[in-house]
């Protein structure tokens, strides 16, 4: 993917208000959900910023002062009022450099308790309050819960030209999700009819694996349909879960993109826009971002923000087995608050082969990071000793295998206690969607970094580490190359419970992500009995993944949040007799 | 609470369609989520008995064939056909008898992919389609999600009447939850305007402590203000964390209850309707059900309906503390599965109490359950050896506090997972709300039976079972009189901890339920300290909350599916600054 960044920003010397042309500022901020005072500071810095650098107007995220998504802190009427008071603050505080930015507004009629807005103002008065029309609704997004929708449209009056301005969603209305509605608005096409001669984009859209392309896709869709420059201002940063990447940008009615933000960090882009035409004030060179980067920019991002806005300490903790899911889980965690933050245990069982040492210690010299070594042989006795009287009689099996997975997770969950450090989890989704893990074992962690990355996923971006990033053996090849296996039971591997992972992955992806049927699913291709096999573990599974961590979103459809599914329930896609 | 119980039913002997009369049958289903094959039987066969018994019309609670709530099952195109199938079949089935059942239906136009939907049917075709005005989305309600709303109002044509028909929420418009938004559609007033006769309402409403009174008043507000008698159809039994009461019942326009169905059943009841009045077809008894009865009612169909519809064993297990939780659990669990298939463990470490054990042994003999004691001093110790090269030089924390609990956690797993019984987790609201539990220890558990039940609470409905439901002292007084302790460490008491749980309970019912503010809870009595320290530590612990197990809902905010709150975030309810 191609990627203009900034290396020099130029600025003319005076300001241009009032005139035909604008100098606008599009700034993408990495704001904490709940933190007004913090998020209203960031807000008013960037105006004071945008300011001295002679700004017309700065241009900001959705839901700036809240940060996105609040969730049911929007239900709360203090919570509600302390935004209403920032939103006037910031209003009063803008001079001759307007600011349009995204926050709530109170809805005084029938329906919900608020309008998500996007607000102009300038010379310390309100210009516009702009309510979003299209509210998302599915997988993560709850905006009919809170937000009353916008039912009329206006393009606002500043000077002396005619804004067209849209908040996220409005203009996603037939490229995103469509499997779950039919939006018959086309908030983006109103407003030109209505005059609009620039239109604005002030958003929340989350990172997700494909997403940055279908953004372009889409916004020059747009620019090109509507003959119309697009200015686009999306948040950066990770919130719990949800990830999102920036990718602020503006383009011209012709599609071009002409400025554009450093994905991924807190960053901003200046354009001038007269006379029809958007103009960049910076100087650009173009680089290359690849699935990989990204997707290991946005899971780096995860795990620090993770900490940072919890107030936590850098400092982490997580199992290490010699697999290759912990290994890239180390490694990003080491990316993300440096070796010296992070503690790796190894833990060893009977069952464990020599690699699941020594490999571990490979990968955490390779990194810098400590590792100690704490073997289970004698606790997993122990309990053994005091479970035999009710035990006595039945063979090893599922139980066993699950109390060492567990007495490792009490190892690392001691040890975060004891060292307030936080465990990263590091199960793949392949093993959360079919169940392959262990409810209070490996499943324990406080973040889950790569539960929405599929193991053959988990391999490329381990292959791309190595090869691309680090331009050397930092995951072991030995990793990389030893069959899958959870060495609970001697000589275990994968593969004699679940199906090669080539095949599994795709029957869960086209089951989880595209939602189709299992009919489907045979008919490309998948034998019907291990379709069913997948099937049915995937929906058996669900009380565990109930209770497994937030985990880093990169897919349209995680598991988490975003996907609410009944743990009690009979659907099995086997309906023949209705 | 005054109950109806039919004791006898006397039914005229001829059918009366055609003329003004209807004898109409009110059925409360239990149905469960996705099983579409198993629910249309049970539709089927509830019509067949109606036609046996000479009935005009059958009426049936809402999503009567997804069961109710279907969650994002209703987001797969082969899920939804599948039910448009069943539609057909159903209606495809009647004869004399007429149905109105509550389904989804497909929406053509524009807006998200169905209507929620009352469907008459009559000699085996569609009378009417009625589509759902006031879609509930707060709580743990998502119908903004997955259905489009009703914006026009007419009423029914059948046998010679007009019929006014809602669905759930349609006729709580101005009595329930309307913190979260003002609704200006009242469906019912709209359809007496129409020219109904009668109204009817089918509904899938869950449980709460408070809402069998609220629900009759709201009813019998409509009836009166519109002088009109009113048919009311709700779904019973628990799907996963929500619980149905039924309580479906038929009112005069004068807002006298003339029938009702049997709460926490499956079960029925019969009215003729006839010159405008409501007469019921059945002799009645008038009883008592306490509030505690209720919520025992609920509780115990809750933990049934968990193994049962998710085709588990009648198999339990859970920790004995020696603790008033444990014990309302285990007296819960003995009535939901039978004391012969409830296992309990002891597990005292040297920090427990001589009752830890001994009130747990008297407790599981006078509920006739087996119990089994597991002393953890042993996998304690073992577990500080392996640790004690990294924890060397550091005191004795929650670290070793913790890990008394997950050992204690992993056993009961282990049990679990040998015998297949599935784990009860026995935690309250109060330490689930302020963090008072342990990850991966005490709050393990495929369902928690009393996670929405304050401290308080939990000893009332105890006194409740050995004073009203037993007449006798099945849990052990020794157990309600002593001090609550987690006995993780010498002479612990939750009140070193927590303020004294009349206090705490409260503090967290005005936070958590009523949503009130960190001021509005100081100013109603409570220290600004406590308040400040019980409100921070709700908000600290969303991370062990988002993993804990599915609970049974009670309250109108439990923790689960309905609260949704960032894990990371920063509100603190102190926002002077802005």
């Amino acid at each position: 993917m191609l990627r203009l960044v900034c290396t020099n920003t130029i600025y003319p010397e005076h300001s241009i208000i009032g005139t035909s042309a604008l100098k606008i500022r599009i700034e993408q901020l990495n704001t904490i959900v709940g933190d007004i005072n913090g998020n209203t500071k960031q807000v008013l810095g960037a105006l004071s910023r945008a300011s001295e650098a002679g700004m017309d107007l700065l241009v900001l995220p959705e839901l700036a002062i809240s940060g996105y998504p609040p969730m049911d802190l929007l239900e709360r009427a203090v919570f509600r009022d302390a935004v209403y008071r920032a939103n006037e603050k910031i209003i009063q505080s803008t001079g001759n450099t307007a600011i349009l930015f995204g926050s709530f507004v109170s809805n005084e009629g029938p329906g919900r308790r608020m309008f998500n807005a996007a607000l102009l103002a300038h010379n310390g008065k309100l210009i516009s309050t702009t309510h979003k029309t299209l509210l998302p609704t599915y997988d993560i997004f709850d905006e009919f819960r809170y937000f009353e929708p916008n039912r009329s449209f206006d393009v606002v009056e500043f000077a002396g030209h005619k804004l067209g301005i849209t908040i996220c969603e409005d203009i996603w209305n037939t490229e995103n999700e469509i499997i779950y509605h039919v939006y018959d608005q086309n908030p983006a096409a109103r407003l030109k009819e209505k005059g609009a001669e620039i239109l604005f984009n002030v958003s929340a859209s989350p990172f997700s694996k494909g997403k940055a392309p279908l953004r372009l896709k889409m916004l020059q869709k747009h620019a090109r349909e509507l003959q119309i420059p697009i200015i686009y201002a999306n948040q950066v940063g990770a919130n719990t879960e949800v990830l999102f990447d920036g990718d602020s940008m503006a383009l011209q009615a012709d599609g071009s993109v002409v400025a554009t933000t450093e994905m991924f960090e807190a960053s901003f882009t200046d354009v001038l826009w007269k006379d029809g035409q958007l103009k960049s004030l910076s100087e650009y060179v173009v680089r290359d971002f690849s699935i990989e980067e990204r997707i290991y920019k946005a899971l780096v991002m995860g795990i620090r923000d993770y900490l940072d806005k919890s107030g936590l300490k850098r400092n982490l903790i997580l199992g290490l087995s010699g697999g290759i899911d912990s290994a890239l889980v180390a490694t990003m965690a080491c990316e993300a608050v440096g070796a010296r933050n992070v503690t790796g245990l190894t833990m060893p069982s009977e069952f464990s082969s020599e690699g699941s040492v020594t490999d571990s210690q490979k990968l955490a010299r390779a990194l810098g990071m400590s590792i100690h070594e704490v073997p289970i042989k004698s606790l997993f006795n122990e309990f053994s000793t005091a479970l035999s009287p009710l035990f006595e009689g039945t063979e090893f099996n599922v139980a066993e295998e699950n109390l060492q997975s567990r007495i490792r997770g009490g190892l690392l969950m001691a040890m975060s206690n004891k060292f307030g450090s936080i465990l990263l989890n590091t199960g793949n989704k392949s093993e959360l969607a079919v169940g392959y893990c262990t409810l209070y074992g490996d499943m324990n962690g406080g973040l889950s970094v790569i539960s929405d990355l599929y193991k053959q996923e988990v391999y490329a971006l381990s292959n791309w580490l190595n090869d691309s990033y680090f331009g050397r053996e930092v995951i072991p090849y030995d990793t990389i190359n030893k069959p899958p296996s959870a060495e609970l039971r001697p000589d275990q591997k994968d593969s004699d419970s679940l199906p090669d992972y080539d095949v599994l992955d795709d029957i869960l992806k086209r089951y989880i992500e595209d939602q189709l049927s299992r009919d489907e699913i045979v008919g490309s291709g998948h034998g019907a009995e291990t379709v069913d096999r997948v099937l049915k573990l995937v929906d058996l599974n669900e009380y565990k993944r109930r209770q497994s961590p937030p985990g880093l979103r990169l897919s349209a459809k995680a598991f988490g949040i975003g996907r609410r599914l009944p743990i009690v329930q009979r659907w099995t896609g086997h309906e023949a007799d209705v």
